[in-house]
Order: structure tokens, then C-alpha cells, then sequence
């Protein structure tokens, strides 16, 4: 019953009249190709894929789930064709190096195209998503051989990968470690160690699976400095460099989730399995940080994508939905009752999912840009800003986006009542899919200290620095101009109290390091509502030149307005709450002694 | 894995040291017998009942769920021999009329009770639970004759009851309901129409279901004017009072819903059944208000329930996970890592689910003790005073209790971490039970309209005013009182703001009913704030008083003070969002027109 539709229009706002993508791709190396013609017809080739092939899939794989079996998966029914199809389309090698058989697209071209495709479903956008992390690792790290035999499998979508990193015993904590890595005479080793939580560790999609496997070396040093990479498959390739012997790894079980049931979460044992060493021996953590901000930004995607999903189908059954009369009066005689979208807090709900997908969906082309030119500028100084930049961005993204997403599409269930809670709809699958989001890749709370701990106070709050005189100089930019005043005026305000609840935050921390981890949640959900507050600016400017110069498409713009303004007034008063919060001291978070907590 | 253990030290706590349950038990006509040692041993014998028979069937509910064959439901493994064990411990009947064979207990120490019952498992809980609707129906409502015929059965637990209220085109909106009762002969009715949404409409558990039907006779006016309330038994008593004639009803199908698995949620189609009219016609919906308040506490309960369950499993987990070492330093050097208890941000987490199981019960527990004064002082003046007071409070307890219990939850779940999304743990199905609370019964939304326009405004503040005078009496009779300062302060200031925030409000109001819609809801959760903070420092007074008279209960005295600070440092400051947005008004809402509200 619910379905996804690609908001086209909104994506070519984002990129084109807010970012402007178009000059951006054309000053970027490599990336002339994408030319604003050639963009449209990927995205609407895209959407196609998305609305037609996915979505009507979406709920199969949840009532499906996928099958264990003697170590096989069986993923839910359509999964394989549509998997056939998105290799046969050329999808998987959009983004990747013309070396290795990819398009040569610029990244940010492949996260667009990754949100409808996780829009539309995501369990099913997690196979092809998990092989980004094996590609980006072997890219980045591999040798010319191993380059040549595995990446080039995966940029074709013949074969997929996975990161194999959790164990039972440690997630956040990789330190602790067990999974052992011996080598062996020919130069390859023997992996042997239990993994947990693995994202399309088995499935039937494709023929072979690369595993990259965080594994220790027998003399490896202890915690995080002793961790090395594996390419670990399961069939290793043979001369042909198709599939060979079987290797000695193992699907054990998936595990029973609340959501994502079209998604296979693996339980993958390592029996003494070939591998090879990729990078420098014990500098495995190292070499995965190096892609880690575009991982994240791929699962800051999701937050979007079920605020978008949520808000597109409640939007729907609220024009639909007839129930009370309007307090102010019959606004549908001829109907029973009202539609329920004349009720102020039916629109409450709608315009909070619409205000945070769409300002997502600003923030993460926006943090998409900043990958595109941490890896293509020929300037070192444009490389290093663009990557400072993005490092800030994204425990904010990762974060904020899947906290407010979850609020989101527990905003669209609602609009439903009853009905919102019963499967046929697809509201409440929507919210537990969404619910893992804030707990892979990093939990919304490593995330912050990542963000305050790391990014902030670690630079001595220069990176910061940097972000909020953008913010800066976009308020004084529009100095003196009324339309642009309800905006700015609380903005400047906000972005200076920014730096100054840093400084403080930052002299506590300098008395007690805890003081770090009891402000960073609220520090980071307090940066998430800033850095939207200035993208919905952003958005509110172009929407006011637009109707301004006059246009066709003058409900487009006033439903920005609209939206910029209901975020202003109705969202952004959060940080009142959050700057409060994370004045208040770990004192009241520390002084009750751990035997003291109790029921 | 996961279980329940009832809080008895804390129940008690609220019970006598806050609430004085035993004066107010005492003071009440017929309620002698309630004695501390009978409410102690009562409590003991239902944590027994709740944690050895109900807790271990909560994961089993989950995962059978009701099987639906031919009209019939077969309840979860273990569902049919703990109803009879409920039932053969007298659990039904505690709190009914000795009349129609109750114990005649008071409600509240019913209130208690059901919190164990449904804490430990509420999918189970709703069998029982149902029947109460139906039994306060009767017993307000019925004539001798139904009352003898029905109600003894549903007090002995020997049947169980519902009520039939949502049709699929109406569940807010009860005036549209379309069910047909046409008068026979005999001064029975023919009831015919589909009924959906029925908790427990069908199941193994009894020989017989007693439904409470809404429908219209055949000259009813249109509305909610015209509803009347019918007897619809499954089957018909026999001249011994026992099982007659099949009733012309049946269970068409049941939902499958996002939790709450083990109850069964049917589609009841009602097809010429046989029916009687009980209360006056045209009257149902008066006669359903009497006792709505008992009802939807009923449902608050389960906010309370789902934050209690959580905090009990999270706090376990949270003491025994270890990953990564304190910021400060390293605290278990036995270890391998610190176990998560020691970080703040875990803190936070079981604090905040802290702060308000233990609020919400006081809460409950302080309107079950309107409840047990509106049913049965002797002097009408207390009487109109506890109803007024229960008025108020209940809209907040339902909307507020229910969204804090499902944001409790969700933090319950977090602090697994990954492992919190997998079910084998209980966590994601905790938040999945608990996300229908704030749906039925009247959504959230529906409850802030129902306390700021109803309750508010139609009384012209009255029922607020009284209620922040209670506040205001208890701020100044600790005025001076250095202990209680950190509380007082905030409190009265809140409280002083809340009233001034209303006379807002209202003026707007009288200029556009809309803005009560565009307020509502950031009211509702404003004043839930500011009842539990005087709740909290209720709890911090006596907390204060017994460690400075000594005690050989540090820690939990201690506890209760470290919840009351966090409480009033790390959650009261959301007052300010809300004050804020509730200010903002209704145009930031409604400007936009529907047709412009696209995607």
C-alpha cells in the first residue's frame, strides 16, 4: 500500500539552485562528464529503478525476511532479480575508477542515487552498500593484484563485500579484538575467529563474497594498535579469476532483528580461512578511518530516507484520512468530516518530517560535496579544508540525521493512529528499520564524543572555527534585508552562543575529562539544529529570489518558506533545551555510585 | 533472558512515604481492610504471580503470537493456564463490589496490581485488562438483572469482556460510526456492523466474551448524539447463567501489528447478533465518559511499564558489558575494559529511564488516589474535588506518560547497543509493545486537545488554578528549607509560569480556535514536565527528611535524591522548548495551503 516516489524536484533544488552541483562538478578533475544534462538523466533513471523495482519490494522483504540454512541465505523473493537488474543497469560502478571498470561519476553522484535506492528499500540497498566499504578499503589500500582480482569484481557488481569487524564481546571497543590471523609459508594466512553482526555476510545474490576481516597478527601489540586487514573470501578465485575453492568460512546464523528483515545479519566463522594481508600490517584501524566519514555519511542517509519515506505516506493519508471537523470550522462540507491534515498538530507532524528530510537531504549533499572535493581538488589547501570540513560534519550527519529520522518516521506512523501500528501500512516497518541506524557505525553517542572529544576540542576548536564563520558571513551577507532578517537574526545569534558554549564546555573539560562525555550529546544534537537552521536559510533564500523574479512553480517555493519558517519557530527552540543540558555538569550524571544504582 | 522484577521497595516508597496510602485507605468508607499488612501481602503474593508466572511468558507471547483459524484465536503457549491462574488466585476480583462477588479493595491497590501484571508482560495483561471497560460499564449501567447475569462472571474472571467501540472509517471520530441495532419483539436488539481494533475480541482463555458494543438504533440522531450501548455476548447464558446459544458474531480476522503480539486485535463481525441495551438510549457516549479516566490511567500505566521494564534489563547490561575505559581513567583494572555503567552518556540513558518510571508511578499512584476519592468519599464536596482533579490530571498522564515510556524505552534499547536491535534480548520488543501506548485510548494529540480545551479552557483555568495552588502551598511550606531549594526555586517559578502561559493561550484562543490545536500538544507535555517535578520533589522531601533522621537505607534514599537533581538539571529544562512553541502560534501551521503540501 505505501510506496516510495523519488522527489525529484527537491534533489534538483538542493543540488543545482542551492549547492550549485553543476559548477562544482565542472571545476572538479575527472568529473566534466557530469554535466547538469547528464545528471537529470541519471536521476531519472535512477528514480525509475527506485520507485519501480525496489519499492514494491520493500514490504516483501520484511514479511519474508531471509532463510538460514546449513550456512546458505535465501534472500526474500525478488531480491536476486533485483539485484541482476541494478548489475545489468551498470549501478554498482557508477562512482568507481574508470581503472577498475567504474563510470568515473563523482561520489556525490553515487550518494544521490544511493538515497533513492535506500528510500525506496532499504534493506535491499545494504548488499550493494556494504560492498562500498570493501571497495573503498581495497581502493585505497590493496595492491595492484589484489586491485586487479577483487575490486574490479566489485565495481562490476558481480561479486559483493562486507566489513567484518564486530565480535561478541567488543562493537564500539575494536581494541579487545580476538579474531587471529596466522601466516603462512606462501604469504597468505590463516583466519580464525568468530564475527558477529554482518551486514550481507551470506547471501544468494551473487556468486562469491569478499570479506575485508579485522584480525590480529601473532605478535601483534594489544588494543587498537594491533589490528591488521584481511581480504578474506569465500570462494578464493582461481586462475581464471572466477570462482575457485570454497573457502574455510561459514555463515553460523542471522540474527532475528527488529527491522531490516530483508537485510542478512550474520553471524560469520572464520575456520582457519585463507586470507591476504591488505596495508600495512598492524595499521588496520588507520586504513579504515581513511573512508570511515563516507561510511558514515552512507548511514546518515538513512535518517533522511525515513523521514522522507514517513513523510511521503502520511502526507497522503492526512489529504485522505476524514475524521473531526476543523476547530475553526467544516472545511470539507461535502465530506463526513474533515480531512485530517486541516488539524494543526496532524500538520506538527507533517512539517517536522518534511522540515527534517529535506534539510537532511541539504546537509548530506551538502557533506557529499565536501567528499567530492577532499578527493578530486588538484589544490592540497582545497583537499585539506574540504576533508576538515567534511570530518566535522560527519558525526553531526550520522548522528543528528538518524535521531531526527527516527523522530520522523515515528511522526509518520502517528499521523495514522491505530492504524499506524498495524503491518499492512508500512508505517511501522518503516520506524523499526529506522531504528538501527542509530546504532551502527558508531552509536549516536560515539558519535558525539567523536564530535567534541575529537573534532572540537582535539583541534582546539579550530574546525569549528572554520564552519561557523561560513555561518557568519552568510548572516552578514544578507545584512539589511527584511525577507532574509527572520532567519539570520536568530541564526547569528545561535552561531555565536555556538562557540561560546564550546569554550565553555571546553574549560570544564580541561578540570574533568567526563565533562566531555556528559555535554556531548547535547553539544551534538545542539550542532545538528544549527547547522540545518543554516541550510534551511539557505534554502529560504533561494525560494524568496525565486517568487521574487517570479515562477511557475510558486507552491514549490512557498511550501520552502513555509517550511524554513515552521523550523525556525517550532524546531529550532530545541537548542534552548540541549545549550541548558550540557551546561549542567557531569556531576549530576557521576555522583550516584554505580552499587547505588538500583531497583 | 531479559525479566521482570517488581519494584516492591519503590511501590512502597510511593505508596507510604510519599502518598500515606495507609491514612487515605483508612479514611475511605469500605476500605478498612486495606491495612499496610494486607496491601503488603497483596503486593508480595502479585509480584510472585507476576514475576514466576506472567514475566517468562512475555518473549513466548512475542514470538507465537495469536494463531487465527475459522473465527477462532489461539493465544500463545502457557497464555490459557496463567489466565486460569489468575483467575484461581482471586486476581480478578480484588477490586469489585462484594455485591457482584468482588473483594472490594480499592481501585488503586487494582492500579498497583495491573502495574506488576502489566510490566511483566502486557500483551497478557490486556485479557484482563479489557474486561474492566466492560465491567464499569455494567456495573455503572446495568440493570440488576445484566448485572447478575454478566458482571458476577467478568469479577470471577470465569469470562472476560471488551468493548466495541472503532469501525474502519472511525476511531477518533465515534459520531460517524455506522453499527445498526434494530429492536425485536422480545425488547432485545439485532446488532449488525463491523467492529475493528477489538483487544481480545477473541481468544482461548473463557468460555465466553461479553461485548460492550456502540450503535445506533434505528431513529438515533446523527452524531455522537446518537450512540447507544449494547450487551453483545458471545454466547447467549443458558437458564443456569452458564454457556447457551452461539451468538450470530465472529472474529473475521486479527492484525498483525508491530508488537504486542500475544493479544489478539480482531476484526468483530457483528451479523444480526442478539443484543441489549444497557443505560438509556442515545446515551452511550456519556455513559462510556463516566469511567473514560479509568480507562485511559489504565493505559498511562503502560508508560510507566515499558520504562520500568527497560530500566530494570538496561541497568543489568549496563553494569555487566564492558567497553572501553572511563575518560577519566581507568575504573575496573580487572577488566578488560570498564563495564559502560561508568560512562556518562550510558548514565544519561538509565537516568532519564529512571526518572520517569519512578515519577510516572508516583503520578499514577497519586490519580488512583482520585480515583479511590471520587468513587468513594462520603462528603460530595471531596468527592467533585478528586473528579476535578482527576479531570486534569489524566490527559496528562496517558499523553505524557506514554511518549516519555516510548522515549525510556528507545534509551533502554540504545544502551545495548547493536545488541538492542536483535530479539533475543527483549529490548526492541519493549520499545515495539510500547509504541501502541500512545495511540490507543485516544492519541497523544487527542489527549492535549482534550486537557487544553476541555479541561483547561472550558473550566476558565479553574481546574489549573486549583492544581498549581496545591504546588504553590507546597513551595512555601519549604520556603527557607536549604534542602529543598534546588527544587522549590525551579518549581514555583514553573509553576507560576504555567499559569501565565495559559492566560497566553487563551487570549489567542478566543481570537482563533485553531490556536488551541497549534498549543496543545507542547502544553500537554509542559504540564507533565512540571507535575512530575512536583512529584520529584515530593520524593526528594522524604528522601531529604529519612537520611537526615538516619536510616539503614542510604543507597536507595540516596538514589531517590541523585533521580530528583538529574530530573530537575537534565529534563525540566524542555519546559523551555515547549513554553516557546506553544507561543509561536497557529499561522506557522496552517499558512500553507493543503494543495501546496506536496513532495
Amino acid at each position: 500500500m505505501a510506496e516510495y516516489k523519488a522527489p525529484l524536484r527537491d534533489m534538483q533544488f538542493v543540488l543545482n539552485e542551492v549547492l550549485h552541483m553543476d559548477a562544482h562538478y565542472q571545476q572538479l578533475p575527472g568529473c566534466e562528464e557530469a554535466t547538469p544534462d547528464m545528471v537529470s538523466a541519471i536521476l531519472e533513471e535512477g528514480a525509475k529503478f527506485a520507485e519501480r523495482v525496489l519499492s514494491p519490494l520493500n514490504q516483501v522483504g520484511d514479511q519474508e525476511g531471509c532463510q538460514y540454512q546449513d550456512g546458505e541465505v535465501k534472500t526474500p523473493t525478488g531480491f536476486k532479480e533485483a539485484y541482476a537488474a541494478f548489475v545489468e543497469g551498470g549501478w554498482p560502478s557508477l562512482a568507481h575508477d574508470p581503472e577498475w571498470g567504474g563510470q568515473g561519476l563523482p561520489e556525490s553522484l553515487g550518494i544521490v542515487i544511493n538515497e533513492m535506492v535506500g528510500t525506496a528499500n532499504w534493506a535491499w540497498s545494504m548488499y550493494p552498500g556494504l560492498s562500498h566499504g570493501a571497495m573503498n578499503t581495497l581502493d585505497a589500500h590493496g595492491t595492484e593484484e589484489q586491485k586487479q582480482t577483487y575490486l574490479t569484481k566489485l565495481v562490476s557488481g558481480e561479486w559483493t563485500g562486507t566489513m567484518c569487524l564486530t565480535e561478541p564481546h567488543c562493537g564500539t571497543d575494536l581494541g579487545m579484538l580476538r579474531t587471529k590471523a596466522e601466516p603462512q609459508a606462501d604469504g597468505s594466512y590463516k583466519i580464525t575467529g568468530t564475527k558477529i553482526f554482518i551486514s550481507a555476510g551470506e547471501h544468494d545474490l551473487t556468486d562469491n563474497i569478499v570479506h575485508i576481516v579485522l584480525a590480529r597478527l601473532p605478535d601483534a601489540p594489544a588494543g587498537t594498535k594491533g589490528i591488521s586487514l584481511f581480504i578474506v573470501p569465500k570462494f578464493l578465485p582461481n586462475a581464471a579469476g572466477g570462482v575457485g575453492e570454497r573457502n574455510a568460512l561459514k555463515c553460523g546464523s542471522i540474527e532475528h532483528k527488529m527491522g531490516i528483515h530483508g537485510n542478512s545479519t550474520c553471524v560469520m566463522n572464520f575456520d582457519g580461512a585463507t586470507g591476504f594481508l591488505i596495508g600495512p600490517a598492524n595499521k588496520g584501524l588507520n586504513c579504515m578511518f581513511t573512508f570511515m566519514n563516507t561510511a558514515r555519511i552512507g548511514t546518515a542517509l538513512q535518517g533522511l530516507a525515513h523521514a522522507e519515506w514517513g513523510f511521503q505516506n502520511s502526507l497522503v493519508y492526512a489529504k485522505d484520512r476524514l475524521q473531526m471537523r476543523a476547530l475553526s470550522g467544516v472545511k470539507n462540507p461535502d465530506g463526513a468530516a474533515d480531512p485530517i491534515i486541516v488539524h494543526p498538530a496532524v500538520r506538527n507532524m507533517l512539517l517536522t518530517q518534511k522540515a527534517f528530510a529535506e534539510g537532511g537531504r541539504a546537509l548530506i549533499y551538502f557533506a557529499a560535496q565536501q567528499v567530492d572535493r577532499s578527493a578530486l581538488s588538484e589544490s592540497a589547501e582545497e583537499k585539506q579544508e574540504a576533508e576538515d570540513l567534511l570530518s566535522l560534519l560527519t558525526p553531526i550527519a550520522k548522528a543528528f540525521l538518524t535521531e531526527v529520522g527516527f523522530e520522523s518516521a515515528n511522526h509518520g506512523l502517528q499521523v495514522f493512529g491505530g492504524h499506524g501500528y498495524i503491518a499492512e501500512w508500512g508505517m511501522e516497518q518503516n520506524v523499526r528499520d529506522c531504528r538501527i541506524s542509530m546504532l551502527y557505525e558508531g552509536t549516536s553517542q560515539i558519535q558525539a564524543l567523536d564530535l567534541l572529544g575529537r573534532k572540537i576540542l582535539m583541534s582546539q576548536g579550530e574546525l569549528l572555527k572554520r564552519f561557523t564563520k561560513m555561518i557568519h558571513k552568510f548572516c552578514q551577507a544578507h545584512e539589511g534585508s527584511a525577507a532574509m532578517e527572520p532567519y539570520t537574526k536568530t541564526l547569528a545569534g545561535l552561531n555565536k552562543e555556538w562557540g561560546e558554549l564550546t569554550l565553555k564546555v571546553g574549560m570544564k573539560a580541561m578540570q574533568n575529562r567526563e565533562e566531555v562525555g556528559a555535554a556531548a550529546m547535547d553539544y551534538l544534537m545542539y550542532s545538528g539544529y544549527i547547522t540545518l537552521a543554516w541550510l534551511w536559510a539557505r534554502q529560504a533564500e533561494v525560494a524568496h529570489n525565486a517568487l521574487a523574479a517570479g515562477t511557475s512553480e510558486e507552491a514549490f517555493y512557498k511550501a520552502k518558506l513555509a517550511t524554513a519558517r515552521f523550523y525556525y519557530d517550532r524546531l529550532l527552540p530545541r537548542t534552548k533545551m540541549h545549550a541548558d543540558v550540557m551546561l549542567s555538569g557531569a556531576d549530576n550524571l557521576l555522583a550516584l555510585d554505580s552499587e547505588h544504582f538500583i531497583f
